[in-house]
């Protein structure tokens, strides 16, 4: 018989869901929805921490020891959407510490990653997630400026993906890439700009950036480009593709050639 | 000077942002922010019905005989986001009658379209078509079950596109597809399952299907397939792709082989 929620335990996963600060701080973050959490579950089943079941609905077939029931009015101030489903996850955030990232890459001859230029839209964020998990990239890192790799709507939009890929959030993106220069990676950036895509030859050790959505990339980062790059299309019906489209267009393209 | 908005007009226009069936009605439909209302209007300026102005927002700079005066009540009541900007454009809906899809096609040597089967998420929506305008696709099809073009979370993720493109709804998309066959047209469905996307020659005329986010392609429609085509990617780490992403990555194949 599953243990019941207390409101201590509400109001911290409460602000959890709602204050990146406290996810920050406490390393940890909400998954709704079974899939997602059975998902997340499966990947890795240790950074489970709790796992929220809401009254009435069916128990989750996974980990009863730690799974927690909720009332209606308890579980509906720990979900992000209007119709949830009935279980919430709470896991351990997959960390990455620069130290982690930069001798992990040092030992490679090749590797892909994609950095984010304050990418602002959760769902696009959460999507680039999903596809660097799907075309196996090798890490990805998001400036200061980008929305919160452990906000719900991204969660969300991550499919599961969230622990099948080395997430890294940097706090000063320019110097960071200019160090995975100095270890030999070439950095591209996505514009409306520069060369075609399909004649860039990405080497083998790559960061590909793409940058805010309504802005593109900053000037400090653009200093950092070896090479932009341009996927091409007709700027006169639509002045640019969405940027989780062009991520997964730059991704699939550089498997592509690596295959 | 602008008109004041009337508040038959401001119910009208509501009715218009919550209800399909209105919006189907009147073939008109809202769009928010004065970026997207600017493109939307200069690539069709003949398909603007009224511009909305929110009072203390500065005039925006296009036809200002169309301009009506919105109280800050009135214009919130026509807004889908929680900050909006000062100026909901009201246009009418580009349209394409089987009539006009069909005989248009049945002129075309090559030409390139993408079918969507009960796509459910507006942003995924929204995204598609902007990334069909960008690659100058011929027709987007929407199944009966697909969101509306015109629902106004759909019109945000265009960017402005709506114009930009032939949009068809099919009131019966397996009969459409088998028409489009008898003309010439292949049929390809994205799955995760069929042949690596890398290794198909799409046919000049061809038609690819998406899928539903969750159920993917329908059997009615699977049944119309001429081959299943699925993009390489790790399985074990996510289950797949997002449908927009997947859809963005198809098209650029397609681009690039015809380019």
């Amino acid at each position: 018989m599953a243990k019941r929620l207390t409101n201590a335990q509400q109001k911290f996963y409460a602000r959890l869901r709602r204050e990146k600060k406290v996810r920050d701080k406490e390393r940890l973050f909400l998954a709704e929805g079974l899939r997602v959490a059975r998902e997340l579950f499966s990947a890795s089943p240790n950074s489970l921490v709790a796992l929220i079941q809401r009254e009435g609905f069916s128990a989750p077939d996974i980990a009863p020891e730690r799974t927690f029931l909720a009332s209606e009015k308890q579980f509906a101030s720990l979900c992000d959407v209007e119709n949830p489903q009935g279980v919430i996850g709470v896991f351990e955030q997959p960390t990455l510490s620069p130290t982690a990232l930069f001798s992990n890459f040092s030992q490679k001859q090749s590797a892909i990653a994609f950095a984010l230029d304050d990418l602002q839209d959760p769902g696009n964020l959460g999507s680039i997630i999903r596809s660097a998990a799907w075309f196996e990239l090798d890490a990805l890192i998001a400036s200061a400026g980008t929305a919160d790799f452990f906000n719900p709507k991204v969660v969300r939009s991550t499919a599961g993906s969230l622990f099948a890929l080395a997430l890294y959030r940097s706090d000063n993106l320019v110097a960071d890439l200019r160090r995975l220069k100095e270890m030999g990676f070439a950095i591209y950036g996505a514009t409306t700009d520069g060369e075609d895509y399909l004649k860039t030859r990405f080497a083998a050790k790559s960061v590909v950036v793409i940058g805010n959505e309504a802005n593109g990339i900053s000037d400090g980062v653009l200093a950092t480009l070896d090479a932009k790059v341009r996927i091409g299309g007709n700027p006169r019906r639509v002045e640019s593709l969405n940027a989780a489209v062009s991520a997964g267009i730059l991704m699939a393209k550089i498997k592509e050639r690596n295959a």
